[in-house]
C-alpha cells in the first residue's frame, strides 16, 4: 500500500546522510565524550563539531548551545531553570496560552513551587499581540516565553515585536523554536531572545537531541545535576550519535532551506487550495499566510477529527487528529480552544505537516482519498443530514444536553 | 596500533546486534511513538517491547520501567521526583558519599530548596554499613539512596541488608545500580528497592536510553514535565532507536550474563594478581573480591594517574585516570578520599574496567606495557629516587608546602 506521511511536526523521517553520520559513532567512535584519551576525542571532537553546526543554524556563538535529549527537556531547562536562577529578583512569569505542553506544563509546575504565571491570550489567528506582553509584565516578572511558530495551526509569532517589549523592561525572553528551527529562518540576535530551543527530529535529524540556547550572561541551575557535560549545566553522558545527526541535519537545514522550503509550500498551497473545492464546509486553522510553510491545520464540518484519522491510516495516510501528542481524548486541543474554534467544528480537525520528502503524488493522493472519506463520515452523520434537510446546524456542545442552532461565517481563512 | 579499551564503566562499545536492532527505526520506524497511526504503532510497539525486556532484566513489572536519556537523568528524577513528591511527610534524606555525582548533586541541589542531606561515611573498603545508615535515618527521611556497586573501586554494597534497615522504618528506597545492571545479577524484589537506575551503555547498548524502575505506589514529581509520555511522569518525544537498542542490549545481557561474567572475571584476577607481580609499590582499591567482576583500581606509588594515562593512551591503552567524568583536575577522586586512601598515592590511580570484548591478548598487552610505562615516569621521580636512596618517602600533601616521612602498609588488597 502506498503510504504518505504527513505528520512531520510529530518527527520527521531522517536524511540518509544524517542516517550515515551517525553510523561510525555506534560502530567505532563509541567513547565516552569525557574520556581524555583518543576514543574519547574522537567522540569530544564530534560533539563540538555539532555544537558549531548547531549554532550556525541560529546564528548562535558555540558555546552558546546546550544539548539535550529532547525540545521538552530544553523547554524544562529554560523555564525552570531561569526561575530558578532569578526567583530572588522576582517569582513571576509570563507564557501564551497556546504554547507546547513542556512550556505550558512546566509553568505549572513552578506556580506549585510558589510562582506565579500569567497565561496570555492569543486572538483567533493565534497571535500574541505585543501590547498584551506589554500589559503582562510586572516588576516581579523574571521570564517571558513565546513560542516562534504553533506547531498545531503553523501561525508564526512576531516575535522580534514580542522580545522587544520584554527586554525594554531588561527580562529575559525565551523562545521555543522546535517546530521553525531547520525549516524557517531562525536567527537568534533578529529574534532577540535570550534562550531558544530547537530539535532535530523536527527536520530529519534524529531523536535524542536537541538543545536549548541560552545567551552568554544569562543565568540557568541546571535541571539534571551531576558531571561536568555541557559546561556543568546539563549532566549525563552525552549521546553523541544522535547529537552527531542534529548537527549534520543543522548543516543540511541551513544549505537547502530555501529549497526545501519552496518545495513543502508549493504542496501546502495546493491543499489549502484544493480541499475547500472538493469538500464543502472546511475551515482553515490559524493565519492563511504568517504561518509555517509545511502546515495545513483544517476543521471539517459534520464529522469528527478521529473519523478522518482512521480512515486515511487504513488508506497509509498519516496525519494528526486535533492535537498533537496532547491525549487520545476525543476532546479539542488546547490551541483550537485558544482561538475559540467552535467546539462543534474544532472536533473535525485533522493536522497535515509536509516534508521534503512528500512529492506532488503524494498530494494527489491525499486529495483523492481524503474527500470519499469525508462523504463517508458525513452520509453517518445525524447532523449533516439534519443540515442537508433545513439548511440549518443543530450542534449539541459538548458536555452540555441543549441543542442550539448556530450559523458560520464562511470560510474563516 | 592495536588498541585496547578498558574504559568500560564510562562506556562500552556497542553489541552489532543492538546496533542492527536500532536500524529499522532510524530508517523505516520513524513514526512518533505517539502517534495513533499505523506508522506510530510501530514505534510504540518497539517501545514497549524494550520496555519488557529492560523489567525483565530486573525482575520488575513493565509497568515500573520508565525510560529516560541517560542514567544521570534518572538519578535526578529518583532523588528529586521523590523529594518533591513527600515533602510534606519530611525533608531528610540519606545518601552515601562515594554515589555518582547525579546522585550526589542532585541531594545537594536539595539542600539549596530546603531540604536536608546526611551523607554517609564509607570503610577503607568502600561499604557502607547498615548500622550507620540505620543512625542516619530520623522521622522526617523520605528517601536513603545507596548505588548497588561503586563505579571507580567496583565495591559491590551489600543492598538487601541496607534496604532492609530503610523499610523497617517504611523509607522509600532508591540504588543506583548502573554499573551492575546488565553485568552482574540485580533483582529489584531481592535487593529490596523502591526505584532503582540502570543504563544500556554500560553492557552493550546505546548512550541516550537509561530507565528509572520506579516500583507501583511510589509516588513521584516529573522532572520534564509535558505531554502524557511514560505515563506521564516523563515528558518527552521517546527515544524509539535508543530504546530498542537498550531493550535488546538487556536481552542479550540475561541471557549471556554468567559467561560475559566468568569471561572479565578471569580477565580481572590475571590483572589484579600480575599487576603486583610486575610492579612493586601498587596498591588495589576497594574490596578484593565483593567487588565488579571487571573493574580493576590501583593506586601506583611514585607517579601521577596523568602520566600513566597519557603514556597508556600513546600505546592505545584507554583507561581512566583518577575519578571517572569528575574533572580534568589533578586531585584525587571522592571515592578514594571517602575510603581514605592517602593522596600521594591515591594520585597515581588508575582505573580499568573490561568488557567482554576485551581478550586475553589484551591483557598481555597490558601486562607488557604498563610496567614499561610505570619504570619511565619513576625514573622521572625524585620522590622515588629518594625512596630508592634512603628507603624513606618523602611525600608531600596537595596543597601544603611540608614534608613529612610516610611509612605505608604493605599491600591494601
Amino acid at each position: 500500500m502506498r503510504e504518505v506521511y504527513l505528520e512531520n511536526h510529530a518527527n520527521t523521517r531522517l536524511d540518509n546522510r544524517v542516517i550515515e553520520a551517525m553510523l561510525p559513532y555506534f560502530r567505532e567512535y563509541y567513547g565516552n565524550a569525557q574520556s581524555m584519551h583518543t576514543l574519547g576525542y574522537a567522540s569530544r571532537d564530534a560533539l563540538e563539531k555539532a555544537r558549531a553546526q548547531v549554532a550556525r543554524l541560529i546564528g548562535a556563538k558555540e558555546n552558546e548551545i546546550y544539548f539535550t535529549s529532547c525540545a521538552s527537556e530544553a523547554n524544562n531547562l529554560a523555564l525552570k531553570g531561569v526561575a530558578q536562577a532569578y526567583q530572588t529578583k522576582g517569582k513571576h512569569l509570563v507564557v501564551s496560552s497556546i504554547e507546547h505542553f513542556s512550556v505550558l506544563n512546566a509553568a505549572k509546575r513552578l506556580t506549585q513551587m510558589g510562582f506565579e504565571v500569567t497565561f496570555l491570550p492569543v486572538d483567533h489567528y493565534g497571535f500574541v499581540s505585543p501590547e498584551e506582553v506589554k500589559k503582562a509584565l510586572r516588576n516581579d516578572t523574571i521570564l517571558v516565553s513565546v513560542q516562534h511558530a504553533n506547531p498545531e495551526i503553523g501561525t508564526i509569532q512576531r516575535i522580534p515585536e514580542i522580545s522587544a517589549v520584554v527586554h525594554e523592561r531588561g527580562i529575559p525572553f525565551h523562545t521555543d523554536a522546535t517546530c521553525t528551527a531547520g525549516i524557517i529562518p531562525v536567527d537568534v540576535n533578529a529574534l532577540g531572545c535570550d534562550l531558544l530551543t530547537l530539535s532535530g527530529s523536527q527536520f530529519y535529524g534524529p531523536k535524542g537531541a536537541a538543545a536549548l540556547y541560552i545567551k552568554k550572561g544569562i543565568r540557568i541551575v541546571p535541571q539534571i545535576d551531576g558531571g561536568i557535560q555541557e559546561n556543568g549545566r546539563r549532566a549525563g553522558t552525552e549521546n553523541v550519535p544522535a547529537i552527531v545527526g542534529f548537527g549534520v541535519a543543522c548543516e543540511i537545514a541551513l544549505q537547502e532551506m530555501e529549497e526545501n522550503r519552496k518545495h513543502v509550500l508549493f504542496l501546502r498551497n495546493r491543499l489549502i487550495k484544493e480541499i475547500p473545492e472538493r469538500i464543502p464546509y472546511v475551515y482553515l486553522n490559524g493565519h492563511p499566510t504568517e504561518r509555517l510553510p509545511h502546515n495545513v491545520n483544517i476543521s471539517v464540518e459534520f464529522v469528527e477529527g478521529e473519523g478522518m484519522f482512521l480512515l486515511l491510516d487504513q488508506k497509509g495516510i498519516y496525519v494528526s487528529s486535533g492535537s498533537a501528542c496532547a491525549s487520545k481524548a476525543l476532546k479539542m486541543s488546547h490551541v483550537l480552544s485558544a482561538i475559540n474554534v467552535d467546539p462543534a467544528v474544532g472536533q473535525g480537525s485533522i493536522l497535515i505537516t509536509l516534508s521534503k520528502y512528500n512529492t506532488p503524488d503524494d498530494i494527489d493522493y491525499f486529495l483523492t482519498e481524503f474527500p470519499l472519506i469525508v462523504d463517508r463520515l458525513r452520509v453517518l452523520s445525524p447532523l449533516y443530514s439534519y443540515f442537508l434537510k433545513t439548511g440549518k446546524r443543530k450542534v449539541a456542545g459538548p458536555g452540555t444536553d441543549y441543542e442550539h442552532e448556530h450559523d458560520y461565517d464562511t470560510d474563516r481563512s
